[in-house]
């Protein structure tokens, strides 16, 4: 059984808690019936020992299979881990829906992408990167009693992600405490309009209006402040073609968005002014979480 | 020349200062050239002396009227008024852009729909009437500096407007300065998202979200405390079919949407509960402001 789960990019400036954008970019994770339990992870996390050992992906796996067949069954797990680790890129996201799916895949029990979405929502309460890791595209989400409501649109293959991962990462924990309690209207009003025009800028794939619905005044810039050179990735990106540029999650990714011929070249640009990160180009991915024998 | 633009509903719930849509209700204005200045108001506002006396149509519409062409011509206005007054469906928001689009249309000078609207929100600081009014159908606005960004999707004819308009109004500036100073982050993403989610719903045609994504946590409720009925009749319109019903604008009026085959059933409904309310179907207006010589 092969289990894979994309990248994800959430927030998308305005959107807090709300809007995300599946990457081309997947963890999987192969399953196997064995004699013994065992585990190996390749690719990102490969080296960390310490999440070898106390493994979200296994706690959130027995739970369910337990649940669902009253057994403690063993298992090979092998990891393909593609998606940088605490970048803002979705990485525990995609372990957390790959884990339910895994589940209910071993078990033998059907379940909806819906289902799967409204149990990770229990582990992760915000669904701005668990709705695109499973349904794939850009997804705009809200919870309601404990529930995600949410609609998808396909992303264009004439569009393309540049990412730009630094070397160390901004802890959500942190960046999320940092935030004000409070907001004045002027400042809600201006994401709340925002975050709107952008779902419509692409619902109706109105790519010209990206730079300007893409702005945001809640939290980026409280959060780049502890990576001051992120401002100037932004600056340099929106100077340089990007058609929207925004902090990835939480951080310390940067995520822009480009025409397809003028991806490379914008990748290569933010690459010769911010040598220690790691930019890449990517699809946008539109199928979400995946599940193959 | 005959000018006309449309009634709208603001807000549409979560989406505060941003979302509007244009209903089927016109104030028209028909303007002669004449040897003396003249005014007559048929419709709502017919008996209302002091509006004739002191007419933001006639200040705005002579203030460009004389920047366009260095004159003060005298005119015959004769106003057939529809959009009922200060009951939160954007009559001064059409009397705004009428005035603008009438003293360039009487100056023979070309001006594009996006121009009026700009000029617009120099009457009108909040975007989320005066945009619809302009384009018609549902909009989606954001400001920045000084300009409207928007983005319009038309509104099938399967859909109507149920409109509820009280026999009082609710001030607007009274309405507005009883909101609390400052939101706290769990109440400013309940809006948000739920504003992108209607407005992802409403472009995809996913009317079985409306109900969902039209909850607000932003200010209906405190403004409806104001005619404390409003709270009965959401609930009732909500029970009986509608797919969404909120606040219009600043109130007083309620705004449903439904299905066709059910908006007779659904005013009959409502108007037997609410007898002193004026309950009428409406279409959406997909035009907005047109122009007629």
């Amino acid at each position: 059984m092969l289990i894979s789960v994309p990248a994800t990019s959430a927030n998308l400036g305005p959107g807090f808690d709300t809007l995300g954008v599946a990457l081309d970019l997947r963890n999987v994770v192969r399953i196997k019936r064995s004699r013994f339990f065992s585990i190996s992870i390749k690719g990102e996390g490969a080296n960390n020992f310490k999440l070898k050992g106390n493994n979200l992906f296994i706690s959130i796996f027995n739970e369910h299979y337990r649940k669902l067949t009253g057994k403690t069954d063993r298992f090979r797990f092998t990891f393909y881990n593609k998606i940088p680790l605490s970048r803002g890129l979705g990485s525990s996201s995609a372990v957390i829906v790959s884990a339910i799916a895994a589940a209910y895949a071993m078990a033998g029990v059907a379940i909806s992408k819906e289902k799967i979405l409204n149990l990770a929502l229990t582990y992760e309460p915000h669904p701005d990167n668990i709705t695109p890791a499973v349904m794939g595209g850009f997804t705009v989400s809200t919870v309601e009693d404990g529930k995600v409501y949410s609609l998808k649109k396909e992303m264009p293959s004439h569009l393309k992600a540049v990412v730009a991962v630094p070397n160390r990462p901004i802890s959500t924990a942190h960046s999320r405490t940092r935030l004000p309690k409070r907001y004045p209207m002027a400042d809600i009003v201006y994401n709340l309009s925002r975050s709107s025009l952008l779902t419509a800028a692409i619902f109706s794939e109105r790519w010209d209006m990206l730079k300007i619905a893409s702005k945001d005044r809640l939290h980026q810039d409280i959060r780049m402040k502890a990576m001051p050179e992120l401002f100037e990735l932004q600056k340099l990106a929106l100077e340089s073609g990007a058609l929207m540029s925004t902090l990835s999650g939480s951080g310390s990714t940067f995520f822009s968005m480009s025409e397809e011929h003028h991806a490379q070249k914008l990748a290569e640009i933010l690459k010769r002014r911010f040598n220690a990160f790691d930019v890449r180009v990517l699809d946008f991915d539109n199928k979400g979480l995946l599940i193959e024998e």
